[in-house]
């Protein structure tokens, strides 16, 4: 392992990072609050350590891809540690615990919080907060490979280890290229994004963090009721926009070099609109008869799924109140996730295609045992290593997933809170059912429970493996 | 598909049938009940059935996988209908329904019920419930397999479409051998079991429904409260009794043909022994303060992590009073099941080794990406067939749970009692949580969700393929 490499790009991130950290003290300024300043220290002491760290030079450009998987998960970890400060050194979340839990579920884009009072932070750490949405939803290090110049050894692993899905989509051949187009398009569409919430009259600063938390599909809202108190265009504008941040950005790639057809034909985005769709009639047809017009029953229901299956988890009402098959369906579109390759979380649509596939493919060689059959995507075939991995994966996901529910039941909150809890944060979600449900939070738990939610989050939102390689003795042998 | 060859094999089975239930007539001779008529009744109309089955002459013997899947799903689903006719001739259950989930989860040795009262039962009826028990277990074409001469090409699909567990284990070159084998082992140890409960006190008709729910874990008992009444030495004998019925039966064949050293060396082995001791233990810790002595606490969770893990589903407590972490523990055993080539449910024991080693062999392949390493279980390394089909498994397993627990939700009990319920059944074991606990039972649910449940017991004591192969229409196109 190749450790003074990694720590020379654990620096670049930390000077990313205290970049980043500097932007809440705008905020601070616009609206008179003390706090700025407590971002300015901490954005001093990120930067003095990204500089020492820089001061590192690796004795050779090694870099394969465990390289890529350990500097994505200690990138990730460390970024998470530093984001959390400002929040201790302000006062505004006294334990470092709640504070590190709230950073990573920002970062992760996951949304799930422990605050049981958003709106008595400072604007400008709400802000922060928010914002950490949208550096986490396109990835740390996909921005540093968009503005950095570096050797394409190291740039496809570090790219490869941070995008979601099962396959790794470079768009171009130049990492650096791709990366660029990936911000470009997040950036285009956040703007048209603003420009929707600003004509519905949302505040700038409303508008700004909705969008931080819509583009990152993170969800974590400046009001206590989410966005329950918005407009029903505001919360159409926000249903289509978290669907739109859930398409594999492949397609818009596509759509802009003037191939909009071959878009439209990506299998996953067929899927993914036709789960949407299907799902949403389904819970309409389950709480229709709770609101009092079809077009609010319809909203609430749209939005419930846009919501859920992008894991972004804003809110326009408490579905913890609504019938249990509506309530399975959510909990079920939790794992379905979005696409791969878009800021969402979950196990990604392509996922449960090939899954599906696999299990056609089987059936059909049991009734004909001579039959050879590919499984194709996209008119592709699908490599054994992309099945393998997708096998892996599962296992893998279930794996931690049945052991967190373990180790959380410890606090004796009921079977539905544990569960879900664990299942909205592995998918990155933010909310889950009862305790942690739309008007909950997950302050109660205790230390050891919020640590197994951060590594949820984090094994959710880095795929799995990054987080496992750093529990493997052997990765931090000398050779 | 060679269909009147697959007509034929029902035959033979109803004949099976037909003898089996003739049995409880005696019951009622002893106790001098009247329903023994009823069962007489459906015994001959059995007999008919399959006499005339058998006159259909196959024009081929040929005889695959395919015809082998579907002959042993369409045996289930036949003997289940013909078994629930008594309870319906008596009028003892008078659902048509009801009484088939009943037989279904007894030939399943799943032990879930939808009887309120078991003890308002005739002794006759309670004997046949159990005694499905006993015939599920090891198996009903295992049965037919060990009696008849069949042509290898046949029994070989039968024995491999019934038995549990990732890969076939022949234990002799010759099929009719190795079911009898089998069947020796079952009966020698059921004759054990017997003793050892009537040594303890029970009466001979106690005794011989106790083993059969015990053998097969099934876990249907004749009390209400279960075993929660019987002496802390029953208790135990159960215990341990249930344990062995879990065990991969080629252990006891490798101890007969005295090579008991190789027998203990058996990975599978160790690791369910291992599951259970760690279990129990923590368990033990959990729920310790609860009892007025440890060595209740100690009987009350080994008896209850066997029963889960076997399986089988019998209480002596009430679990779903216990602490979270010990409901959670035993909700993931569910999974975890018995060992393959037992009498045992779940996943089974091996499964989860072989995607244990499979994530092992990953996170190792992504440190050193030029090492090809192979996945050995006990010393012989594992084709890359089984695992393809342990991983098409867990997909199927975990889709078939998802849209069960999907449609279960309808009847809009709590997310614990609805998730819990498709668990327990998909895993053969009998309770689950809230409703459904171990006092509770599936009355309440609707018909819809009845016969989805029936699905999943016969999906779960199958291993899903045969269950999958009747819903593929290609399945029963001519050729």
């Amino acid at each position: 392992m190749n450790f003074p490499m990694i720590f020379s790009i654990l620096g670049t991130v930390f000077l990313f990072e205290s970049f980043f950290i500097a932007l809440p003290c705008i905020v601070s300024l616009v609206y008179a609050e003390n706090v700025g300043i407590d971002y300015l220290i901490v954005s001093i002491l990120c930067l003095l350590v990204g500089l020492s760290l820089k001061k590192i030079k690796p004795k050779t450009k090694v870099f394969y891809a465990k390289e890529g998987f350990i500097a994505v998960a200690l990138s990730w970890i460390f970024i998470s540690i530093m984001g959390a400060l400002p929040f201790v050194v302000s006062g505004e979340i006294k334990s470092f615990t709640d504070a590190l839990f709230e950073t990573v579920s920002g970062f992760t884009t996951t949304g799930a919080t422990i605050l049981t009072d958003v709106e008595a932070l400072s604007k400008t750490s709400l802000f922060w907060r928010s914002f950490t949405h949208w550096i986490g939803g396109m990835g740390v290090l996909v921005f540093l490979l968009a503005l950095m110049p570096l050797s394409g050894g190291h740039s496809f692993h570090l790219m490869r280890s941070e995008s979601p899905g099962p396959s790794v989509g470079k768009l171009v051949p130049k990492v650096r290229s791709t990366a660029l187009i990936l911000y470009g398009i997040y950036i285009a569409l956040s703007i048209a994004n603003m420009i929707f919430l600003l004509l519905g009259g949302m505040t700038v600063y409303e508008a700004l963090v909705t969008v931080f938390a819509t583009a990152g599909t993170g969800g974590f809202g400046i009001y206590n009721d989410s966005v329950a108190s918005f407009s029903p265009y505001i919360q159409w504008v926000i249903t289509i926009f978290m669907l739109l941040y859930g398409v594999n950005f492949n397609f818009y790639y596509m759509f802009l070099i003037k191939k909009p057809l071959q878009g439209f034909k990506i299998t996953e985005l067929r899927y993914y609109v036709g789960i949407f769709i299907v799902a949403s009639l389904l819970i309409f047809l389950n709480i229709n008869s709770r609101f009092s017009s079809s077009a609010d029953a319809l909203r609430h229901s749209a939005f419930s799924v846009a919501s859920i299956m992008t894991t972004t988890g804003f809110s326009t009402v408490d579905f913890n109140l609504w019938p249990q098959f509506s309530k399975s369906l959510l909990i079920i579109l939790m794992f379905v996730g979005a696409c791969a390759g878009s800021t969402g979380g979950g196990m990604k649509v392509s996922r449960f295609i090939i899954m599906a596939k696999t299990v056609r493919k089987e059936l059909f060689h049991l009734l004909h045992p001579s039959s050879i059959k590919i499984i194709k995507l996209d008119g592709k075939s699908i490599e054994h290593d992309v099945i393998r991995s997708v096998n892996i994966f599962l296992i893998s996901y279930m794996s931690i997933l049945m052991l967190s529910f373990l180790i959380v039941s410890l606090d004796n909150f009921s079977f539905t809170t544990n569960l879900t809890a664990v299942i909205t944060t592995i998918n990155n979600v933010g909310p889950g059912l009862d305790t942690v449900g739309p008007t909950g939070n997950f302050s109660a738990f205790s230390a050891l429970s919020k640590y197994v939610f951060m590594f949820n989050m984090l094994a959710g939102r880095l795929e799995i493996f990054p987080m496992l390689l750093i529990f493997v003795p052997h990765t931090w042998k000398k050779q």
